[in-house]
C-alpha cells in the first residue's frame, strides 16, 4: 500500500487544481463556464483530457458518444474510474472535471510506480451528465452502459439540432454506439470522484465521504385552474385563486419532507402563473415538485401524502387539477462493498469515513445497470455548486486523489459478489 | 320629467349596444380588442366618438391629451358625464366606451327635447383610464382635473417612445396642457356610468347601482431574499427559501381579507421567482399584494398586519426583505347628495337602487379633485371584466342611460354644498 506524507498529498491536489483550472479555461462564453455536450468547447476539452491520459501513461480513445476513454492495460475484469466534462450554463470548474482528473491522476501513479494490477483499468470522461443541451441525461454513461435508447437520437437542442445530427458534426456515427457498450461481465466496478455539492462534509468537518447512494428523484408537476378575475371587485368569498392553491400546497410539500426527519427532499423552484397581472387574480398555476430520497418506501409515501393532500386543497378551493409525474428515477443504490474498501481508503489517510447519500444524480445511475458503483465525494465550500463560486480546497483534493490510489490498490472484485 | 316607456327604453338599449359594437371593431388587432393610449386606433376611435357627438349635437373638441370633449350650451357651471375609450389588452367591448356613449344618447335627448336645462354639459371621452401603455394611468382626467404631473411626460411606453413623443406623434402640444384643465368653480360635478366589472348586481338580482366611493388601492411589494442552493443536496433543515417564505406571506394575505369580512379584498397576481429552476431553491422571490378597500381604516390595518406577519415569516425563515409601496390611493367617495340623485333616477324607473363600492378604478379618482363626483354601476355578466366575455344585457343598457337622463332633469348643484 502507499503510505502518502502531507506534502505528497498537498502535491497531488496542486497538480489536480491546476488541471481543474486548466480544464476551465475551455468555455463557450468568455465571462462564464458553459461547456455544452458535442459543442467545439467539448471537442477542446476532450483533447486535453486525452493529451493528459497519454501523458500519464494510458491509451486514449473516443467512442461514438464521444466520451474519451484512457486504457491501462491489465488482467482480467476492468475497474472503470471517472465522471464528466460537459457542465451547467454558468458553472463552476469541479462539478464533473475533477472526477476526471482524480481519475488520470491515480492511474498516473500505477504506471509511473509500475505496479501490477489484478484488473485492468479505464478512465472516463464522460459528456453529457448535465443534460445542459439535449432534453436528456447520462447519454454517454448509458452508451456505455448498453442502454441508449435509439430514440433520444432524434431529440433537439434549443437551436432544433438533433442529437443524430450533433454527434453527426462532431464526427461520430450513430451507427457505432452499441460497440460503445461493455459487454457484459467486463467491467468489475464504476467508482466516481465527485464534489459533493451539498453542505453536509463541511457541516461535519471531514474533507471526504463514502456515497451511500444516489437518491430517487421524482418531478410532480401540478396545474392548477381556477377562475381568472377584477383583484378589486371580486369578493374574497368569491373567488378560485389558483395561486392561494399551490402557495397551500407548496407549504404542505415542505412540511411534509420536513416530517420526514431528512429522508425526503422536496423543492419548487419554478412557478407559472397565468394570466400574470398584479390586478387579476390567477386563473391557472402550473408548479413542480422536485422530490428526492434515498429510500424508495419514503420517497413513495411522501408523494403519495402530497398528491391527497394537495387533492384536498383543490377541492376545498374548487380547483381542478392536472397531475403528471414527468420524471421518476428510484434510487441507485452503491455496492456496500465498495462503499467499505472506500471507507478503509479513506480511514488509512487519517479522516473519518462518514457515510451520506447523494441528493444529485450522476453518471453512476446509468453505470448501476451494467456494473456494481461505488462514489467518494470531496466537501466544497458552503454546499455551493452549479455557480462560480463553486470551490474545493487542493489539500481536499490531494486527499481524494490519495484515496482513490487507496480504494484501487484495496479493490478485490471477489468481495463484490 | 322624462317617463320612458319599456319600449323606449329598449330602443335605447339597442342603439348603446349598436354602439359599443361598432367601437368594439376599432382594434389593434384582428382576433382581439386592443385599444391603447395615442395609438392609431384610438385616433379612429376618438374620431367615430366625435362624429356621434356632432350627430348628437354636441359641438366636439379635443384636448391636449386626446380627451374628446362634446359641449351642450348651457347657463352657469357644467356637468361633467362621461368615460374612457382606452382598453386593456384583451378587453372586453364595455368597460369604458358604454359611458361615453351612454353619455352622448343623454345629451343627445336633451337636445332633441329642447328642454332648457339649468347647466352646460360636457361629455368626455378620456383616453387613458387602463394604464396599458404607459406606466401611469388618468393621465387624460388629471390633466381636465388641472393635476397632470408634468414629469410623466418622460415615462416611456415598452417601445422606447415617451408620453411626451406619443402626444406629438398625435398631433398634440404638452405646451396646451395647462389649457385642458377645467377652471375652478367651472364644473358642477363629473358623473360616470359604468358596468360594475363585479358579481354584486348580478348576486342580487339589480340591473343598476349607486356607488358609495371608490376603493382605496395599495400595492406592497414584497422582494423576499433567501439563498439559492441545489434542490437534491441541501437537507430542509438548512434551506432559506424564499418561495416558501412568499407562499407563507401569500395564504397570510388571503386570510386577513376572509377575516375583514367584506371590508378588504387582498390578491397576488403576479410572481417573480429567481433563479427560477426546477432544481434550483429559490433565492428570491418578488409578489405585489394588490389592495384595496372601500375603508381607509380598515385598509390600513390590513395593511400592517400583513407587513408585521411578513416581518415575522422572514425572521422565522431567515429570510431578508424589501418592501415597498409603488402605489397607495386613498378612498374616493362619491358625493352623498349625487349619489341620492341617481337612486331617485333608478327608483323612477322601478328598480331598487343598490349602493356598493368600486373595487376598481375609475377616471373619477381623478376628477375628485376639481370637482364632486358620482357613479352608477350597470349589471354585467359573472362580474367578468376586462375579458373578451365581458357582457352587459341591451335592456340593462337603456335602463343604464335612462336612469343617466332622469339623473340629469334631478340634478341640483345647490344641493350639493
Amino acid at each position: 500500500m502507499a503510505a502518502f506524507s502531507q506534502s505528497e498529498i498537498d502535491a497531488l491536489g496542486a497538480r489536480a487544481e491546476a488541471m481543474v483550472n486548466e480544464l476551465a479555461l475551455i468555455s463557450a462564453e468568455p465571462d462564464r463556464l458553459v461547456r455544452l455536450f458535442l459543442s467545439p468547447e467539448h471537442r477542446r476539452a476532450a483533447d486535453q483530457v486525452a493529451a493528459w491520459m497519454r501523458e500519464a501513461g494510458l491509451e486514449a480513445s473516443e467512442d461514438a458518444l464521444g466520451t474519451v476513454r484512457g486504457r491501462l492495460e491489465g488482467q482480467g475484469k476492468r475497474l472503470l474510474i471517472g465522471s464528466h466534462i460537459d457542465t451547467v450554463i454558468d458553472a463552476g470548474k469541479y462539478d464533473g472535471p475533477f472526477g476526471v482528473i482524480a481519475s488520470i491522476l491515480a492511474a498516473e501513479h500505477f504506471d509511473r510506480a509500475g505496479t501490477r494490477l489484478p484488473l485492468g483499468i479505464d478512465v472516463l470522461a464522460f459528456g453529457d451528465e448535465e443534460g445542459s443541451r439535449f432534453p436528456v441525461t447520462l447519454s454517454s454513461s448509458k452508451a456505455c452502459a448498453g442502454i441508449f435508447p435509439t430514440e433520444n437520437l432524434q431529440l433537439a437542442d434549443r437551436d432544433g439540432m438533433t442529437l443524430a445530427e450533433a454527434l453527426k458534426a462532431y464526427g461520430k456515427s450513430p451507427d457505432d454506439i452499441p460497440r460503445a457498450a461493455y459487454k457484459p461481465g467486463e467491467a468489475a466496478a464504476y467508482v466516481e470522484v465527485h464534489i459533493e455539492q451539498g453542505p453536509v462534509l463541511e457541516v461535519k468537518n471531514q474533507p471526504l465521504g463514502v456515497v451511500t447512494a444516489i437518491n430517487g428523484q421524482a418531478h410532480l408537476k401540478i396545474e392548477f385552474i381556477g377562475e381568472a378575475g377584477h383583484a378589486g371587485t371580486v369578493p374574497m368569498s368569491m373567488r378560485r385563486d389558483a395561486l392561494a392553491g399551490a402557495a397551500e400546497a407548496m407549504l404542505l410539500g415542505e412540511r411534509l419532507a420536513r416530517e420526514s426527519s431528512g429522508e425526503v427532499v422536496a423543492t419548487v423552484g419554478h412557478i407559472a402563473v397565468a394570466p400574470g397581472a398584479t390586478n387579476v387574480i390567477p386563473a391557472r398555476v402550473a408548479v413542480i415538485f422536485d422530490i428526492r430520497s434515498g429510500s424508495d418506501t419514503a420517497h413513495a409515501a411522501l408523494i403519495e401524502a402530497l398528491r391527497g393532500g394537495i387533492q384536498e386543497i383543490a377541492e376545498r378551493r374548487q380547483l381542478r387539477l392536472t397531475v403528471t409525474t414527468p420524471r421518476q428515477v428510484g434510487v441507485t443504490p452503491c455496492q456496500p462493498a465498495i462503499q467499505d474498501q472506500l471507507a478503509e481508503a479513506i480511514r488509512a489517510l487519517g479522516a473519518e469515513p462518514l457515510r451520506l447519500g447523494s441528493g444529485a444524480g450522476h453518471d453512476g445511475q446509468a453505470m448501476a445497470t451494467l456494473c456494481p458503483i461505488g462514489m467518494l465525494f470531496v466537501r466544497c465550500r458552503g454546499g455551493i455548486s452549479h455557480n462560480p463560486l463553486e470551490y474545493a480546497s487542493p489539500r481536499d483534493l490531494g486527499l481524494a486523489v490519495a484515496a482513490l490510489i487507496g480504494f484501487i490498490e484495496r479493490f478485490d472484485p471477489k468481495k463484490l459478489a
